[in-house]
């Protein structure tokens, strides 16, 4: 039993704490890079600065609305603890940690979002200089946001867990929620405000007024670019720290969970973390770097081989670090698993929903028989990935049971948390790649309205296709860790019940209505979340329709209100989710009381099983529609304007919700009933020591659950004309 | 502990016996009134005479191509039997119960569906001589199959317990493993064959060749109807006989398993099933009997007295049976809770998919932009749907854990069973109003084609209507039937496996892995039974096409082959549908011989979990598609040829293989994988003693279940024109 650190691990900490800075240091010297790039000026300057106070007024009103459930969130972590009779430094250090979280995922989606904005510009500007002036300025752009990712994922958990070692469990459950919980909000709030501003442009402006797409009389122009940074930057930024943030937490509760304890099963994924962060600083620097014979054609190619370079050094130093300081080399392959899972999960995406690969050429192909037979093969691809996807994830599972045989379960799912770090080493490398995506987006976008010269036009188309492949690539990586995530942490929550002999028994009826009600959860969130992009949309299509109707709108001659879209669409995001974040936190307590702590656990285990099943159900299906869409698009099965591609275009507006809105929000969702489960257990284990209590606060819940699901219901059957017409769009 | 039978009981079950045999001696009557119907003559006997040659060519070569599996498996299951030691006259029972039991279901089956086609052309001709006659035939021929249902599976199941008594179990299983296995080929060929048909048909006829459908031409035309047959009348009858049976044998393994042991618990769901036999005869006798003022108008209103009538008796007689012979209300309170549940579930289908309640009408108004609002609400509509009906189910469990408080998990999971044996009390009734729906359509048909006058057309159309509104209730009923089934053989799983203290515990790794496993395979089979069905309509595509190029076909001065059509889709339907039921079988033994007969169980748990989200996604949102183009043909949101009409076309057909082949087909199935699962738990349990042994048959096991997913994936019809032939010769 180690409970004070050794020297050398004492030292370990500290060298990882100065890694974590400097990765956030090494952020501002790419920032300050960046910056001093200059923007051009004229037209795509104003544009830019549109979108630019677009997306900082949404991520503010943002903040400010879920500013007072952060404030009470904060209060009742505080008092858990404190009921609990954990002492004052705990409980305050759970609620401080809480809002850490909270803040640091705030921060990445903020910083991320805003240093995309501030790359696209000069990305666009530079285009004209040289083609690898732009990659390095979009590229390091979005390096930014993975050094934050990193740097504040892994400097909260090391401090955390030095201040409070054998205690910090309690701690760290606290700063995982935070940044879960931020990253649902802004996952499910970009995600309804991007497609909703999508989908409204389109159809007031290309479909019912014939003009095109962008064009500055449309005054939801701004709004639709704006959604490509809070939903594509800002979400996705808080998403991957929130999964990196995660699985470091699930890892380091469990190694604390090991009997006999040692240290060494927390410091090892700390270190593991550490070198990856310098791996991906040694890396992702490389990638402006690089022999002309590489950059100049295939920006993608120079990205994947920074990647190459990143993975080298961790293989090597895992095995070390293995060896001589864990003294388990168990350790390193469980590490490894996770680099294999994350490979594995990139060959299935990139099978099922790459426009080169069969099955996307199939759904294409049907697209000759008209919209339904192209549905249909989507739904059955679909249906089938997440069998393939499901039977990985069981691999690894599998694996780590192997390879921990005979140490019990707590080790076997532990290695299951380190099949998680792995598998999340180059966090850095892969926001990088996943930033760049919208940047060089967005930066054709400008170039193409500030009438840049056909040179800077291609250099530009060149990097948005080398950023269309990171996209798909880092999704998949996503999807993959949340789970992993999750398992872990459903692990964790088990450990921490006590359950003794009985365990998590579905023999048991009442914990097999636990199941049962977990698994149905991941379907009403979807319901609610595609609904919720629909109901916005309709409220952009009718102010969009109200300005236009203005004399001087559609004559160019008066400029429309895009703030005033901006704002509409901003707070009726807001209010959607608030919604479905009450869901994510209501439902795990309400299953607690009503049933108990061990149906709670079934619940949980449900609501991954079935979280995971849609999550992947959705980004497959809605990506091999849209890529079956491209491929049409690209001359295949009749071209663009063939009845094939009517049939593709309602394919991918489909799946455009199930893809960019629905399936992206199940992640943080999963994790976040999972934290609050382990937060308010024994919690929920006291309230039902009075029966009497604990039914009175169940009922108060639930009264809240069945109003959100209503308000849900009855708003969608307000919708009018307009409001239908929402989620209809580009298909005519 | 009472191991002999009380004279009272010795009474009751001969009683039961004697009221089974009455059932389909009733059946017999029935038929034999039906058949003494003139059946008219002309152009309509000529349709109708092609329609049952197909029908019964295609069970006769249903019943050939998989009677060697069943040969094969009644040795597999004695050898089971023998394996496990037990004694020859139970190894022998079971084999004999379980073609017993398959050849029940497939004569439900078969002369359910031979009475459908008998009862149509009569019902088409005596609706010229009145409103009520034609009333009768249809209903009175639904009935057969309804009494032949209830009659063949008390018999068997009252016969095999007095012969076993406690040793019954190990029997019981066999018979309800072969009526489940019969009803999935049935299910999953009659919802192949019918799709596939009508798809085939409707494409080259209606959109290639502009002809009208059921145009004599078009040499698909009789296949279509004849799937009307197999998959609506055959297939729904071994499906609804399977469920009856199934929660049968369900409650009665678990009446065996109460300890204290005693009859009562067998005997009481036996008894419940036999009143309600009786119920089931008087009622339906009613239908044609009620005053013109009931039946005159509304055909469905004489079928809902005659369902109130057949009600009231049990729930007067379940209470004094409970009272004076259980001396246990508890079961009668469970057993009303059954009654309570197929109201919820019809209440519940009904407002998801009724196209006057709001949701429908929702989904036909988003048709005004698009087809792709339209596909979007209804997928939201189905996701939606799942909770509420999952929240019924669970409610149900937690209901008879409360009445059960106190006597532990099997007596809860008896309450389940009970809950399931009150549902089906009057599965008579049921069926007979599911079986009248495609009579009354398929007379309607014929009316059409045999060019009826208008007054006979208006009372068939009158039926057809009554027939629409019939078969949703009893849609709902069979999928509640089939998730409380299977529960209740979960729960006799994880009892048989003698668990001990330990239990089904998913917070250990490997048994997490079988609930995810099990939970993956809904997905995986409901993806290859929609590409089955695009695979066999694209096969008659060709056909057709071929046909339609001989000259004379098109000029309609040549008869097409129809029969080559019916022998092409039979056969197709055929090869898909031993490739999902070998998934069905073999799936459960790879994974209790790779990881154990506990992750199994968890296995089992995810299976029924994740089946009955889909299956009632999969039903509700075809429905709701389907009733949402009734709706706009109706008249509303643009009318029939409109572009909302368009759209609603497009999501009809992409909900027809979910609702009609998919969707019902997971029922059985997921029965089908917790029977293989209790038959061969020993088996496998015995196996994993010599690890050499059990990973070879793992492995051997893996690749045929590899062979059949790679070959359901690869793309369309390869048949060779011998093979079509060979097939078309067998046909005649």
């Amino acid at each position: 039993m180690a409970a004070v650190l050794t020297p050398f691990e004492e030292l370990a900490l500290r060298s990882i704490i100065a890694v974590s800075v400097g990765a956030l240091l090494y952020a501002v010297l790419l920032a300050r890079q960046v910056l001093r790039e200059p923007k051009g000026s004229g037209r795509s300057l104003q544009v830019w600065d549109a979108i630019r106070q677009g997306a900082n007024a949404y991520l503010r009103q943002q903040f400010r609305s879920i500013a007072p459930l952060l404030g009470l969130l904060a209060v009742v972590l505080y008092l858990s603890a404190y009921a609990a009779e954990a002492p004052l430094s705990i409980s305050l250090g759970r609620a401080g940690a809480f809002l850490m979280g909270a803040f640091f995922s705030a921060s990445v989606g903020y910083l991320g979002m805003n240093m995309a904005v501030q790359g696209n510009i000069r990305t666009a500007h530079v285009a004209g200089r040289s083609f690898r002036d732009a990659l390095r300025v979009s590229y390091r752009s979005g390096t930014v946001t993975g050094m934050l990712t990193d740097g504040l994922g892994l400097l909260g958990g090391t401090v955390i867990f030095m201040s409070y070692l054998t205690h910090a469990p309690e701690v760290l459950l606290g700063f995982g929620f935070g940044g879960t919980l931020l990253a649902l909000f802004m996952r499910v709030g970009g995600g309804i405000y991007t497609k909703a501003a999508d989908v409204g442009a389109d159809l007031v402006g290309k479909i019912e007024k014939g003009i095109p797409e962008d064009d500055p009389r449309n005054a939801a122009v701004i709004a639709d670019l704006v959604g490509d940074n809070v939903g594509d930057c800002a979400g996705m930024a808080a998403d991957i720290f929130e999964s990196y943030e995660v699985t470091m937490v699930s890892a380091m509760l469990l190694g604390l969970a090991i009997r006999p304890f040692d240290f060494k099963w927390i410091i090892f994924p700390l270190l593991v973390r550490a070198i990856g962060v310098l791996s991906t600083i040694a890396g992702t620097y490389c990638v402006a770097l690089w022999p002309d014979s590489v950059t100049k054609e295939n920006a993608f190619k120079a990205m994947d081989l920074s990647y190459d370079l990143s993975s080298a050094i961790p293989a090597v130093s895992f095995f070390f670090l293995a060896y001589y300081y864990v003294n388990d080399l168990r350790v390193f392959l469980a590490t490894g698993v996770g680099i294999g899972l994350a490979i594995s999960f990139n060959k299935l995406a990139d099978y099922f929903t790459s426009p080169s690969r069969r099955p996307v050429d199939q759904i294409a192909r049907s697209a000759r028989t008209g919209a339904a037979p192209l549905l249909l093969s989507g739904l059955a691809l679909g249906f089938e990935s997440t069998v393939w996807t499901l039977l990985v994830i069981a691999a690894t599972i599998v694996a780590s049971v192997i390879f921990f045989t005979g140490a019990g379960p707590i080790f076997a799912m532990y290695g299951v948390a380190l099949a998680g770090i792995g598998m999340l080493t180059l966090t850095g490398n892969n926001v990088s790649m996943d930033a760049f995506g919208p940047i060089a987006d967005n930066a054709g976008g400008i170039g193409e309205m500030s009438g840049a010269d056909s040179e800077t036009r291609e250099a530009l188309a060149k990097l948005d296709a080398a950023g269309n492949t990171t996209k798909a690539v880092t999704k998949a990586i996503a999807i993959a860790s949340a789970v992993i995530a999750a398992i872990s942490l459903f692990a964790s929550y088990a450990e921490s019940i006590g359950l003794g002999g009985t365990g998590l028994n579905i023999a048991d009826p009442l914990i097999f209505v636990g199941l049962l009600i977990g698994g149905s959860l991941p379907f009403l969130f979807s319901s609610i979340s595609v609904r919720a992009v629909g109901r916005t949309a309709s409220r952009i299509i009718e102010e969009v329709r109200r300005q236009f109707r203005i004399p001087g709108v559609m004559e160019g001659t008066t400029t429309p209100d895009y703030a005033r879209v901006v704002a509409i669409v901003t707070s009726a995001a807001q209010r959607e989710l608030i919604g479905l974040a009450i869901l994510g936190i209501f439902t795990p307590i309400v299953v607690g009381l009503l049933l108990n702590e061990v149906a709670l656990g079934a619940f949980l285990a449900g609501v991954i099983l079935v979280g995971q099943l849609l999550a992947v159900f959705m980004a497959n299906t809605g990506a091999a529609w849209d890529n079956a869409k491209k491929k049409i698009e690209d001359g295949y099965y009749g071209g663009k304007g063939s009845e094939e591609h009517k049939a593709s275009v309602i394919g991918d507006t489909v799946g455009d919700p199930l893809k960019d809105t629905a399936g992206p929000a199940l992640n943080p969702m999963i994790k976040v009933i999972n934290l609050v489960s382990l937060l308010f257990a024994p919690a929920i284990i006291h309230l039902r020591g009075s029966p009497m209590v604990s039914s009175i606060l169940a009922l108060a819940l639930i009264a809240v659950l069945v109003v959100v699901i209503l308000r849900s219901k009855r708003e969608a059957s307000e919708m009018t004309e307009g409001e239908t017409a929402a989620v209809a769009e580009k298909a005519k």
